[in-house]
């Protein structure tokens, strides 16, 4: 089994998502970690490269230089993660989709609607891998939901509802810190704070555990500390394609609640829940029975949801490991194996139209709106 | 101490709602059960009431043979609750009202607004207490919660988020149960569903812990059973008159869930979460601090939460007694002390303006409308 | 439905016992408080009995007194409970048996295992009911577990685990306080600590979700704060005549637990866990299969767990209404139905037992010794 | 940074503990893979090792060719994990001590206590490192619970309550299973089964989080299920050399628990509580103050706490990386720091001495007895 050969560009040292993809990607053997554009700082980016491992000659000064030091190898790299500031991530997925690589994006694919689009055809264009880090939805625990519902076994989806809301930004008097500050921040974060933050999580994992796609939506934003341009609250209803009722609620003033990401989808024949907190469980009812326990790792799972594990049961296997599912199905999509599972460019636009959508609906007071990119409609 | 004289109209043999009234009249030895109308058949109430230990001349057929049996009397009951199907309540009501009696009414305290308007006024007029059934709020834990906010132990509060949601009518194969069914109808149930149901708890709640009011909403209703003509499930934003945000969802298709009533308010300096299936906890968190659990039971608790609890710490005390809370405070408020927290015909009417607001609110596509009682303007 | 006559010794005004018997005797209006000698102070005790509603000429001044004043009455009472000192309850307890009445005695029923064998032998001669008020098996979800086990639902019991720990007594500042010094002060207590107060209530629990006797024990007492004489952490082995093998611990000085009575037991086809501070869920795992959420109050349960539970699925009913539940179960067993679950004579004596073998045990080193009453073996 | 070489014996294809321990020393980055012996049938671990990754000369057939290959090498292996059936672990892990390797055994470290004393003296000699993987002991909330009770934030620990129970050996049909007889069987597993292995765990838990070791010990064994020869059930009391009362339950019967691995210690001045399912949370309470939530990740945590985490508060970090912070504080020990908290041959001895003991004691039904090796009384 020889690795396959990994880049990325951003996550330098300090920060949060660097170390989160480098175990992703080495946890299970699959990747080495061969290249590197690692901060916007040329040589400190160098250096940092140089110190985890990457030899000297592809440890690159910039994304720009590393498009170009990689595309003319042999041995170019298999995969490039783009974990750059927001606004980056567009134009230099589409460079490296366009050279012919493989791309793992941080969310969000990029700042706008039209942008994403263009990411969609080019990745279908190239017939490249164009994947983005939706990395709860590779919890084994959320594939055994997905594939439960597409086995039927809750019957048709009536409701989901989702909530990802959190207390860390919930301190007026931190506010200011620039950690925080600019995610409310126009001219940093865009259009949206919150919602595009944490939100287009739990509607990717709705669409994702219900297989379906968000049709309309109508949404209620908050800035609940006044000083913030950008809500910090936001609810937002949807319907989906195959008319299932979705509510979504998500907050970063939350206090007391950590890492508040929860889905619950019932259908006409059970309900199922999941809670990021507590991955290794799925709690399933069946109408009319008793709420059950799933545990990962227990006996006669779907297969994804088996395939995704790594320890016996009830041993819990957490967040920087749901990273590293995405890079299993990344280096099992690499070796040419369908993973339909696996986020993609189109999820990746479809974020950003809920985005826009739910920005432009709370600026109209609710009014329902098409939340689909023109694409897709 | 001499036990206040009690009757019920309705709650007859077989009724949930009968047994709960009872246990919560008595379980203190404050009320005797002296008075009571309990079936529409009138000899099956009287026979009933007797079998229950009243008095054969205060077993009534009628609320109206009760109401002329009972005014005339010297030792007339101190106070009678009103426990007949929705449409009758406001006609009973305001007739003991009328006549001199303090009430307590189930919810909804009527079925439209101009109707609560008359009862606010009746027991302005009359001086007499007219209560509603909004029973969680005498839980200890959340006249705990509400002491915290009023004492600004989480300063001011930016947004309260709330649910009622069961799974109990999720059943299409049972929806014609008409003891599922009636709810649905609005030949019965009136113009809306499960928020008339549940979502008006979860609503009086909101405002019972921010000691705050509903001023504006919008609602986004859907009846997932297709073949419902009220709604099963409900999500409602709103603003309270001093500006905090709410959010409140109410399902009664939500499989899986049992009694799920929660409440999460979030201040500037902390939050606070109570759920209905573990009564006796408080979850409290100080902004930049670590999650608390407050004890039912423990030291330092605001009066009311101590006022209202029997047994030592941790020793749980449920639904019931949440009830027999309320009859505490009648008790207290009909010798004559000052019972703010005890939920009114105020209340009850906010209630009704915010079903009918939902409801108007919900087919304008989540049009955001004026939520309070013209009188409250 | 006339009610019956009930009496209670002890009790008095400012007691955390006396308010729990009578909401336990009033809640379902079954009792009707009729006689109290509450205080060991005679005046005291009678105005307060008078303040609660009974009759000048039944408020007593002792339980002499109550004994000669009730036996020569037509209408006496019905039930009398003993809710007195420790060391009281078998002079009282046999006073009234002999005389004809039923009692409900607070545990422990006596100090010594020679006297609750008296009680037992007496109980039986004048066939009066003698309960004991080990409440927590009247809980609706300890009646379900003990009619699973008796189906045979999970299976021969193979092991039976329970503790009850609280870390209310471990503040060693506070040792000198006269509430908590008493129970480790044997001139007060007895020969055993938090054994004998919170351990027997654990080991009844044991045998009656077994439906088997403790026959052997092995134990391990320890003073973790040395200025008691007596233990406040106790671990007891022991096994049952059919051979399932239990596992007891109590503790007082377990900061941070509450409530911590808990109880599992582990048969040959599945499991069941309970705790006290969540009763009305027990926990159900068949081997090889899914852990399952028992609902108090859903459709199938055992006749025991329906009978006793009030309120709807999922609306908890607490502490008080288990006490509550110990008077419906001598209401009916007063009227002439058996009641086989009402903790007996028999029950109280074989704690006893329990609690004098640990004693020895935990002085010899642990050694097994026989924990039947002699009349048992 | 250079990766530290490290080599595996043991854990080839289709176990269990290989992939775990790849992951562990690979997830960092901090050691590369490059040498294996990986299966005792030579040519399929050799194959296996290469399909791994592995270079053809370091895929050996067997422990001793890889010592002998090894040994000569400028290049040799930095760490070795010995991850082969318990009876061999003695052997393979002195002769590369002695070889001047350094090794991470699996438990147990040995079958004998006398083998224990063995490897502590040589490891001493070598002045390499041995360690055993208690992996259990890397989380870094048991790291925060060990550095608070070395702070004195919960006084002198009077109490420490252990259980490591769950039921995956409840099925009596199942007990032929070859994968779960072995284990109840002298001839393979030696004296102990349930407590040899996962008793053990909590016993070093025990004494990692009091920072004491236990002296004294009584212990209390059962074969639930007739057909074993060893116990599948076992109490253990036990006294520290601090004075602290111990209390450990562990149990492979226990059906419904699933990873029931739980501590808690009880001081003077507050209690704390782990459990293996929720590791992320460490659950302390203040001696009369209520219970809090400490979250991985919080803000002033415990340096040990804080250097073992790798992803924000609250995103769980599970087993796999326990196992990895083991690796961590290898590579971190091999560089020459001082790691007073990795688990070492002086840990595995006193376990040794630990089940021997126990074994004795329940054999003469708890005897109380010296639980000590030799070498440390």
């Amino acid at each position: 089994m020889t690795k396959l050969k990994w880049g990325m560009i951003g996550g330098g040292e300090g920060s949060q998502i660097g170390p989160a993809h480098r175990l992703g990607a080495q946890a299970d053997g699959l990747f080495e970690f061969t290249a590197g554009a690692l901060d916007h700082r040329a040589d400190v980016g160098k250096e940092y490269a140089q110190r985890l491992g990457i030899a000297s000659d592809r440890a690159y000064g910039s994304w720009q230089e590393m498009l170009e030091g990689e595309k003319n190898r042999d041995d170019r790299i298999d995969l490039v993660t783009v974990a750059t500031p927001n606004a980056t991530h567009f134009e230099i997925t589409k460079a490296f989709l366009e050279a012919g690589f493989n791309v793992l994006c941080e969310k969000p694919m990029t700042m706008s609607v039209e942008e994403g689009e263009d990411i969609v055809r080019v990745a279908e264009k190239t017939s490249k891998i164009c994947a983005v880090n939706y990395c709860y939805s590779a919890y084994p625990m959320v594939r055994q939901a997905r594939a439960m519902v597409q086995a039927g076994e809750i019957g048709k989806v009536r409701l989901v509802v989702t909530n990802f809301s959190h207390g860390h930004h919930g301190d007026a008097g931190d506010a200011d810190n620039p950690r925080v500050r600019w995610r409310y921040d126009p001219s940093m974060a865009g259009v949206s704070g919150q919602f595009a933050d944490c939100g287009i999580h739990a509607m990717h994992m709705a669409s994702f555990i219900c297989n379906d796609e968000v049709e309309t939506l109508s949404a209620d934003f908050a800035s609940t500390i006044s000083s913030r341009e950008l809500e910090d609250d936001a609810m937002v209803n949807f319907r989906m394609t195959g008319g299932t009722v979705g509510r979504l609620w998500t907050s970063s003033v939350a206090i007391g609640r950590q890492h508040g990401f929860e889905i619950q989808a019932f259908g006409e024949t059970g309900g199922l829940r999941w809670h990021a907190e507590q991955p290794n469980q799925l709690i399933y009812t069946p109408v009319g029975g008793r709420t059950q326990i799933i545990e990962k790792g227990e006996g006669g799972l779907h297969d994804d949801a088996v395939r995704l594990s790594r320890v016996a049961i009830a041993h819990p296997e957490g967040f920087p490991l749901a990273v590293a599912n995405i890079y299993c199905d990344l280096a099992s999509a690499i070796g040419g194996a369908k993973r339909p599972e696996l986020p993609s460019a189109a999820d990746g636009v479809r974020s950003m139209a809920a985005v826009h959508t739910a920005v432009a609906s709370a600026k109209a007071d609710g009014e329902w709106m098409d939340a689909r990119p023109p694409m897709f409609r």
